[in-house]
């Protein structure tokens, strides 16, 4: 997709002047107090796979409301000391997939602690991770991203949210790790989480890695985009005009420029300018919403939602090396 | 699209030759009576709108697992006597709307009841009525026909064929409601949902018309067309791959050929020779499966999916007209 | 489609600053006057249709030059007294169809006139009425936006308006009918054609109701989008690039911001702002064109070109049941 | 397009055998009876171009029912002596555009006559000539395919197929001419108006050149393809679906393949593999259909719609010149 | 495509204000001068064609680093004297095809020398000259624009664009060619070569024709469409981004806006508002280059890449016709 | 994209019939000896990377007519012994990209080769090894499939698949590798480049994994599928239709199920059903040529060309790692 976003210059400057939604704070901070009162030690098992270089483990612990949550956790295998660890997040749709697909962190020397994503994983990776829900939250789009959106306490992604802080609580507390030096990390779907676990656990993480994330300024990207997941949002208003109001709240309240602003570890984001999926501003509006300068946003001229692939992750882990070191 | 399915004399022949699922009245049994011994009476209260020729009542009756599901119900106003009842299902992502969106039945002096479809509404007409899912059913592709389809207990239909049921042991017992003369409707989804009805609750059906009816023969539907909702499954399967055999089996529990053989009530149905949403063959092969020769299939050689509009309307409430009176 | 048209607060000051043509009353007042020269009295004769609460007339009136046009006339069973009338015009594409097609005006207690649209009803909904073109009026792109378009005299629209109008003129005069309650009604094209309606006949009509309008606005419109029927002109000047300024002339005779000035009867439209079959500019400077105060323009934010399916038809309602009693 | 008609092993048996409709003689003899009663004598004036070395007319001759065709004649300049003559007829959408746009069969020696299309030239090149319609004939998908085609009398395709006629009448008068050597020629629309000009006057054709026609075993092409124009077809059985037979009847009365049963003169005609416009199918019919053995098929193997360019345009040249000399 | 690109009054004014890149003299002085040391005489023979009015020869003559370039030579069939010449380079993805496809020049008069495009030819019409890359040029995208776009030296279009000068020169050595009056024409890719041709050969060339003109202003155009051949750069730097510079750099060196500057010759150019493939800002900035008033550009408003078709053909024509004598 | 090839059943038996070109094993038997005659000794030297665990070496070795080709060699950090080692071509457009791109063979405990693509590696990962062509090959479509395919001589294929080759020779002289277990994998291009290497080095291969190969049955494929790269064949001929014999030869003689008959190691291939871009016939006439029974072939029966994804890594390594050990 051509250039269709703000120009360069003047994403250089965007801002978010939008307030966050009145009792974020206590919306967020009564569902982690009741994760974290129904929570249960985490469990896991080695599995077996061709690789030996890598040891991997199929771990469960409990997210949203105490339910159980997978994940692989990846070692390079005959390391024992406490190794740095990073927690990914994962993009819309898939799942945590097999452990083969999880190799670059464990090479680089990392835990790599990898979150399944409850629901998700029915259309290109596999997921093992149910999303019980059982108040039932009124009619949706096909997608994620309307799953009960006439409420915050109904929505979607306040579940899965809490899952992604509820991982990094438990990677820091995983054997032979050091919690000292904890990165969450993903893209899309996995970057605004990433952003999200490092403004809802400022404490726990010691560097963000977000590409081209989702879920940023949920308000503009939803006039400026017709691609999906976006796009499903407006499905749904066009099926429930008189919704659109509370639907906007309630995206109010997952919008990952709010959670940018309550990050305090170094972070490093991107943004394709072509990247019609999740359009540039929104990533620019997370990263001026950063405090602080300990932050760089790599920006992508030519990319669409691909966001710079894997030259980004090495970017990435030169950019967490330097700062984790 | 151009003809793509089975020439039209093969499907005159077409049967689908494989038998159900063993267990399968028994799944159905266990599951009907559980809802049945957790049913409540139906609430109903009068709605406004501009349509002085039309009562409108907004109900709410018990479905599966006794979940409130809601409905619309239009009579023609200023008819007391006890009328024939229609019972409508809805298309594949769809809610109930509103109340002007259905007045063909009243119009043609029935008692109208429009179920609406739990969780669908959010994609091209309203709904309100939530799918809660408290044991959480697994990934799923986005859309609904793979929610929970990794297990019959767990997937999605088996909660709307169950509110379907009920809504017509509902609708039987409504005030001013001649219970003897009862029939379920509907097109694509709601076609499916209309045989299933008939063919589980035979006993209070009088008549069943089922245009382009989903769900029919679904392991060959999955197979020759790439439109959605069949394509979901296909795009389920491959991100699960071990899962195929599951999958299918549990479509299987739901593949209304099996209920088409339980109709005892006269039934129409269409097809629609070019139609890639809902595959001729598949409602042939209901056709074929329906015992007895009180039935009619109106084919629509140049249709796709809009098979016949409002035409298989008027044919469908003349044959019902006749079966009836 | 995303927002692509003037953000909403430029909208709400759009107006067309463009004049008429000159001559433009002229060429209506002789088109009409011809029209009533020639017209004959219409038919009436009752048709049979599976709704026993709705009473159908197949009508013949005369439109443009005295040439027969169908239309369909429902009625509520049972209900002599005179009725408020409702004259109702068809989208681009479609014909009259099935009586059954036209419930809502009628359910809400009016008679209600149905107008074939000329030529029309070959692609969605079936059509009755040849388009006599005697002259033959010169290449077109198929479709009708252009048919006849290098004159006002011979343009395809000239017929169609003149229809309408004189299907008011046939409706006032209808027995059992009240002619001071009578409201022209459409959406896209049948939306423009009620603005016309509205302005060509304004002793006549008592209410205008225009969802969606187009040939609004037309010069901008045919600019700003890819989308049929506006495309059609676009096509037809890349055939015919020296006939630019001729073809646009004629459309102006026909743009429904100027039929709207003359409108004096209270008037809903609705604009829906990611439309791109009819740019909300259009429908605004249509509704700023409209003198006076007693109107109004429902704005759907989120709608393409479905323009608030039924929930307009509700408001619409409610606004002229407001505005006749 | 893959392949998707018949292999070719198959094609090159492939005949139709559905009769021609009955009185089908009957209908053409009157037709064109009436057309050369009321036909007049060609005007031709010369029109300046920059093209020195080709001297253009622009010519007007009496079509069907005495109705004005606009054609231009382009002859090589400076050569007296009686020209052997080619009648060009246009695909479909088209005019005769621009002089300059025909130069081949000039370039070749010939007097070239190009017919325009009544009421194309709208879409991608101009046209001239009015398609005047005193009946009106009922409703149509826009496409000129269903253009009155509720019965043979009202159809587009039988006034265009008279014009195709009369042209070849009126060249074959033409000043300069050596009405022995005459050839119709023409690709898609143009080569089903030559296999019909070469059936319907077969004593004045000296040579028939068809490359992918068009019009050629109509029912089955409706079947196998979704591209226009054979789609417009389906569309408009769709909206009428009670005038399915009628509306085959009359496409029965234009097909191609029965008047290239009438050909008496050489022909050559062409068919491409992949042309899911003109399926290959419907070229092979017509070629077999052809009496006698002075014929030849051009396969294009690997070719859609474009069916061979101007590779087909030198072999159809040479086996004029060599059926000519 | 609807309008994208600038509104045509501020196209009217718009200017590439960005300077050539350092050393653009040398680099095309070097390369030219290999070429031209390099040169051997052009080799004709001539050709049977059906075409009696236009004699044909099969030119082979020395582009690029004295590489063998295939090209026709139509002339207009006896006439002997020295015919001014027009030098044809060909839209992109095609060769040179058969000499029927090139009638309008010589049938004006001209001789017509249409270069071949080395490497091209493989999509839609034939070509027949190699592109011998002995060095290898590094990884393109599929398609000429990325052939070897890491540096200047090694790219495609050095060397296509060398061979368009030494046509020139060619063309005007030719027996029977009146080399005062020489034209250089062509569209979209053919349009850029007629700009650089015009540009480097500024002595040689009478007149220069530039439809639509490719390679204009690239910077701007690879950011504001998605269609190919501008997207193929978009590509490859998705796949490259750090080789961003350099290839952007590689791009300036044959930006036909920087040709256009050194054009000395009476030029007509055309632009189309609506063309997505060269975008009419590229157009405007290589007309506003051209020194002097002695230019014209042709604005089609309603037209995509299609860009005038044979209207502009004639209007280039006339221009030259009226230059040149 | 629904079931399109043979049905499964017929698959399996599904053999190619027509015999390989003669002067088959001349032809790339004096490629190869040209080849090896300028071989020059591979140079490697270590680059950095951000994986602690995986040792990268960049790598230059000789290919085709001794022309340098680049490859990755990622190796487990801190493993001295003798390894087995994994060859890996990559699947079209894309290049060698970065060392962290290829993970998976090194987990595994593996030296892996990975070898750039010649021209390739400019539309999704990056290519660092020109494709010198000294002779220039004549026309092509835009990709690579038909660069040079007027002979076999001058086709590209035959400049990669030596290379292909050439790089089994150099894995296997690789310090620290242990050359009697040498794996060929890749998947789509480098699936029929591990079949051309395993077919070609016999001596050399111990195993073969060929994932959804390319380039198998060319004949059949271009003829069923409209998807690139196999269309470009169709694009080509085309535009060349008397080149289309020639064509078809020069693509026999890359027809990966002749190198698949020469195989004698033990080989794993997939196919994916629905697969329009390498249809399941290739994999399997390339599976039923492989002689013996040491072989398997894996069917993904609902997946597109994604062809198992990941889950197909797992199964190959562990077939590889059952044949290795």
């Amino acid at each position: 997709m051509a250039l269709f976003d703000l120009p360069l210059a003047q994403l250089r400057d965007y801002r978010l002047d939008r307030p966050e939604p009145s009792g974020f704070d206590e919306f967020w901070d009564g569902t982690l107090a009741t994760a974290r009162r129904l929570a249960l030690p985490p469990k896991l098992h080695e599995v077996r796979t061709p690789l030996s270089g890598i040891t991997t483990y199929d771990v469960t612990f409990t997210g949203y409301a105490g339910q159980p949550i997978r994940a692989w956790l990846n070692r390079p295998s005959g390391v024992a000391g406490p190794l740095p660890v990073a927690v990914e997040f994962i993009g819309y749709g898939g799942g945590r997939g097999l452990p083969i697909d999880w190799l670059i962190w464990a090479s680089a020397g990392y835990a790599h602690l990898v979150m399944d994503t409850r629901g998700q994983g029915g259309s290109w990776r596999a997921g093992d991770t149910p999303d019980p829900d059982e108040h039932g939250a009124g009619p949706s789009t096909p997608g994620f991203l309307t799953r009960g959106v006439l409420s915050p306490e109904t929505f979607y992604y306040r579940r899965l949210i809490t899952d992604a802080v509820r991982a990094v609580e438990t990677a820091a507390e995983l054997p032979g790790v050091d919690a000292s030096r904890l990165v969450v990390t993903g893209r899309s779907q996995g970057g605004a989480l990433a952003l999200a676990a490092g403004g809802l656990a400022p404490d726990r993480v010691s560097a963000v890695v977000s590409g081209v994330p989702f879920l940023c300024d949920i308000r503009r990207a939803v006039t400026i985009t017709d691609s999906n997941p976006f796009h499903e949002v407006v499905r749904f208003l066009r099926a429930n005009p008189l919704a659109a109001e509370r639907t906007l709240d309630t995206l109010d309240h997952v919008d990952a420029v709010h959670f940018a602003r309550r990050i305090t570890a170094p972070a490093i984001l991107s943004a394709a300018l072509m990247d019609d999926v999740c359009p540039p501003s929104g990533a620019f509006a997370a990263y001026h919403a950063i405090p602080g300068d300990n932050k760089h946003i790599e920006v992508y001229e030519w990319d669409g939602h691909e966001g710079g692939r894997s030259w980004f992750d090495v970017t990435a882990l030169e950019f967490v090396d330097d700062r984790l070191s």
